[in-house]
């Protein structure tokens, strides 16, 4: 894949987090299944349909751009899906396991608050506005994920764990 | 490795932010040698500098807790720093692959920025202020790290990649 320019730059970009919202499409529904607490599990699923939709507004990016979303595997995302898959494997209390949990989402939340945040940039610099208004609302959104699992974290779940 | 409390929880993830830190240490001199602005270049010795730190501070809060930071492999720092690899591989223009290093960077920082605040959390919620306030100088440190690439990237680096 060549870079010549900063567009190729944001199709690339763009094709990695595309990837990494397939795998993470697919990690949610276990962590969904591995959490103890009502409150966390309801979160998992609620960020699942998001994640749904984060996925289409990335399909229509593409369409705007005339680009494929395939052709790349996000590494990092694969990293960190695979840490998340030890944690369900571990021998652990289920209080424990609950704040594991939310420590592994808040990584990849944060692998896509730093991806969304570069891509809205490009997008913004080279004048897309309509792009840009799209990556901004998942990069909202993503934001509030995690702050939501802070607030579980602090609120009951890390406290749960050190009971 | 076995999860039955949250002080266990707090000590494998220093362990993984532990492995994750060395392993910033070694690729941040690629990186600093792939980059083209010298503002960016002198960005990333400065931070390996504060890597270097960071790490002390890391053994320092092991030295308190009375465990070793070794044992543990960050599988998603592997994935990042591949990411960061294949990247020096590609066939970029100068001034996009500045860019790039940029975007690569800041993934890194998001996930060190996530696992010190969990760390940091945990410390607090367990009563150890002392490990808690090391945890929080590394986080604030990251934080202003993070801050610092976005404006390189919007101030001069986006804007010479797009021209």
């Amino acid at each position: 894949m060549k870079l010549d320019t900063l567009r190729d730059l944001l199709v690339a970009e763009l094709k990695d987090i595309y990837s990494a919202e397939n795998q993470i499409l697919k990690a949610l529904p276990k962590m969904a299944g591995a959490a103890t607490s009502t409150q966390l599990k309801t979160a998992f699923e609620t960020h699942l349909k998001e994640t749904e939709g984060q996925v289409k507004r990335l399909e229509q990016v593409f369409e705007k751009l005339g680009r494929s979303p395939s052709g790349k595997t996000c590494k990092a995302m694969q990293g960190l899906v695979e840490e998340g898959n030890e944690l369900l494997k571990e021998d652990a209390d289920p209080e424990v396991l609950d704040a594991a949990l939310i420590a592994a989402a808040q990584k990849v939340e944060h692998y896509e608050i730093a991806s969304y945040g570069t891509v809205r940039t490009y997008a913004a610099q080279l004048g897309d506005a309509d792009i840009c208004a799209l990556l901004q609302q998942t990069l909202d959104e993503e934001g509030a994920t995690d702050k939501k699992l802070t607030q579980l974290a602090e609120g009951c779940v890390n406290l749960a764990a050190a009971a």
